[in-house]
């Protein structure tokens, strides 16, 4: 390892951390969310940590990398949970969590560095009357550099859609990773170039987001009979243009009872749920929507519960989303889950023939999003994991009944993605990244130009085989 | 007219009116949109106009009238283009002009007298970033409690729908016409007994609706060689779940450049337009859609504009919804025009074929809204006016083929709208205006009970042939 003790050397003087304990921590994310990836990445590891402070200490990590050819792997917060953040070819990490400052807030807009808290960038927000437009249920620890290099929406996407949507992210300041690191400001088409791409073409150090009008949302647990029913409430829901939501995430019972351990003396075992977010103004009209709707009881209202009720409980974001998943994966370790798209306009048919097809083997979770101008239902329902064989199936039968599958159990871009080459994405990396040193093995296209994405194979990145 | 002289006494204290000249001016609406209207409607006029300042002057004219069995419409600016706030028996008109005061601005809440011009409501609201949901393109000039008593919707519908959707209105206090006028609260499902009822079951002395973030809305003009692609763009737009526009609305050639003098410089003859607000952060990922959309060019964008250019010009939304047609009307008095529904999903489709097949008769002016959780459009084409019997012909046109008129040529709640009975509305009429005093043959529903809406028959008010 001379190359690493010559890098260490140029290095002096930063914040160099290369206790193997430190180290192995700060190269995992939230991979084992998937028995798969947990098989495949549980003895990635970096060679150091480098925690930054400001743009300029970035470019130098980034020059002296390129000199010795060491791959940069950049870390936000480490929540990802496609394994995303993980050193395949060990190196550097590049921990920005230190890079954390909120620049600016304006009408509608907000610059922060790339390793700011999207709670923090709230908190500043917050004032003006503002906040972010959307944000993953990993909100309070999540940075907005780690977002938009590897989310994709959240709560909030059901007024805004995605990351991936025109005007969702304004500006993005990126170094490069050159002999000479070079900064590029990106906007409007651009920011496809870098957005989603999980740090392999572009290290973001600036973030220049949308803001909204914030409110004191007010959460709410609906339960029904049936899912069925709390899917069909959830989209009458979503398609009442009046009616200011955040959040709207259907889940089949048994999941809320059994996993939602602080609500679950709200919830009888045999409810499905509806997890929303309602603007406080919005409540009186809700209600009235409820009951016209029928069916529908109110298990819980934040704005209505005692202080003792409230005592301990998570917000509902954190029962949404991944984190349905990982209050599952807390009570019982085996499970797993997908995240499916199901097309409008039969999303609700489809989810709930899926969810009855599967029955206990893979309870229905929901949630509702815009989509390409839509309100649509993506689809993270929990996986009883019995087989990677298995998995398979489910993904097949998801996918023969036309609901893709966003794979999250690979770690490339491509077979949690789209499953085709980013030609943009990859254009980029070969002007911003020559040499391939940044987040090695996450990038199928670069790796392996004639990788073939209708094979049922998955792609193995040589370097893991160390 | 005795009955008028013990009336005036007992109104005493209260600013009557009775110059007849004052009288019929504030007897009349926009009702001369419509030749059928104008035919029907031109010798219609109040014995007096009674100002009031206060609840309190509102509740002893109601008591008052009532107590002599004279009719009352109430007015807020006489902005309505039905005809809506014309007295057709006669008797009062209620004049709410000067009772305009801003009561309270909260976080997404703005209560108000009823007969507040809604620009002032949002020159309040704006200190704290916050402005109304929706207008109507008479913003600068009509009341809020006219806007919720005879409107439905306009500016700022591509986000939130119409009036008619929940939580687009939170509450409102209205007096009843009984002997001992009462006062009532309605908020949630109770608020469609008097919203879009044209003031025929109660008077609403105070609105309170919800805000949301405000921007200064940059105006944008683009300019396509075919009406068909002006609307292609303008669907694409509306689906573009994170671009922030406040308004699309594409006009058919030759109508901008013939009737929107001041902007003609900007517009060729034979260029169909969109018109557009777009948030000014999103102008970026705005011009970014345009031009991968291709085709479109840029014609005005007042964030670009010199103060010249800018000079003398309206702003965008008044180029838009009624505003279009009254920029015709200006130019060219005999033109008319209808309101139109292109239902989700073929509407495009819809509106471009009916725009070919009906040509310089008809051109083409779209509204992009949001309807029911869909992105979908309204029109309102011009109609170059032969003769009524033409006119019911091109109603007929647009029927056959699954487009649903609101038919601008006609004063009463029924057949402007849904063309049945709306039995809340008629229920609580039965309630707050047992002797049918207030605005005398808007609802059908109450003068004939009888009426068959499925004829071919359009309903008249006896009371006109007085
Ligand atoms: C419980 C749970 C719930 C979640 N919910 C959601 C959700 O609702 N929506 C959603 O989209 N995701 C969700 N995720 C995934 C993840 O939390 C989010 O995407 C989060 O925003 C990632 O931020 P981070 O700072 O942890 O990024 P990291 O995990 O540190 O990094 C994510 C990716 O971005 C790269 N990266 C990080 N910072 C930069 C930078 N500055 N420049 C270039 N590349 C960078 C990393 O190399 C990595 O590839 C969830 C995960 C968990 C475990
Ligand atoms: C150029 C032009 C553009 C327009 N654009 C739009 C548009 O974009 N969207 C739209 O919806 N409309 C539009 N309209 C119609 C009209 O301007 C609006 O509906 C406006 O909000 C009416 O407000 P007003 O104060 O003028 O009401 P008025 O015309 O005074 O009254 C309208 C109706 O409500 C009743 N009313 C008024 N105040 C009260 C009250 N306090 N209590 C009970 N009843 C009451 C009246 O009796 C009448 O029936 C347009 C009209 C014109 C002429």
């Amino acid at each position: 390892m001379n190359d690493l003790a010559a890098l260490k050397a140029d290095l002096e003087g930063l914040a160099i951390e290369d206790n193997p304990q430190i180290v192995r921590q700060k190269s995992r994310d939230f991979f084992w969310y998937s028995p798969v990836l947990k098989r495949q990445l549980d003895e990635v590891c970096a060679d150091i940590v480098v925690t930054v402070t400001s743009e300029a200490e970035v470019i130098r990590v980034l020059r002296a990398c390129y000199a010795h050819d060491v791959p940069v792997t950049t870390r936000g917060a480490g929540t990802g949970n496609y394994g995303q953040a993980m050193p395949l070819s060990g190196g550097v990490v590049l921990n920005l969590a230190d890079m954390n400052k909120v620049l600016e807030v304006s009408t509608g807009v907000v610059r922060a560095e790339a390793g700011a808290i999207m709670s923090t960038i709230d908190d500043a927000a917050r004032p003006s009357g503002q906040e972010l437009r959307l944000h993953p249920s990993t909100y309070r620890t999540a940075t907005i550099g780690g977002f938009v290099a590897g989310g994709s929406g959240g709560v909030g996407s059901i007024n805004w859609g995605g990351l991936r949507d025109f005007g969702n992210i304004l500006r993005l300041r990126v170094v490069t990773m050159e002999a000479e690191p070079r900064i590029l400001e990106l906007s409007g088409a651009d920011l496809h170039k870098v957005s989603h791409a999980y740090g392999t073409n572009g290290v973001i150090t600036e973030v220049t987001m949308p803001l909204t009008a914030a409110y004191d949302w007010v959460d709410v647990l609906t339960g029904f009979d049936s899912f069925a029913e709390a899917a069909r409430f959830a989209d009458a829901l979503a398609n009442q243009d009046g009616l200011l939501l955040k959040e709207i995430a259907p889940i089949a019972a048994p999941v809320p009872h059994d996993y939602f351990l602080r609500h679950q003396k709200f919830i009888r075992r045999d409810q499905s749920v509806c997890a929303l977010m309602v603007a406080p103004f919005a409540m009186d009209a809700f209600s009235a929507f409820a009951s016209r709707f029928g069916g529908v009881e109110i298990l819980y209202r934040s704005d209505l519960a005692s202080d003792e009720d409230k005592q301990g409980l998570p917000p509902v974001y954190e029962l949404a989303w991944n984190h349905t998943t990982l209050r599952g994966l807390r009570v019982d370790p085996t499970l797993t889950y997908l995240q499916v798209l199901y097309p409008f306009p039969d999303h609700v048919e489809k989810a709930v023939h899926l969810a009855e097809l599967l029955g206990d083997e893979a309870p229905a979770h929901l949630e509702f999003v815009r989509f390409d101008g839509r309100n649509t239902c993506f689809g993270l329902p929990i996986i009883r994991y019995s087989s990677e064989d298995r998995l398979e199936e489910i993904i097949r039968i998801h996918e023969d009944r036309g609901c893709p599958v966003f794979n999250p159990h690979c770690y490339t871009l491509e077979e949690g993605g789209m499953k085709q080459t980013d030609a943009v994405q990859l254009a980029f990396k070969k002007e911003a990244d020559p040499k391939g040193l940044l987040n090695p093995g996450k990038m199928i296209a670069w790796e392996n130009p004639d990788f073939d994405f209708s094979s049922d194979q998955t792609y193995l990145f040589p370097g893991l085989a160390r």
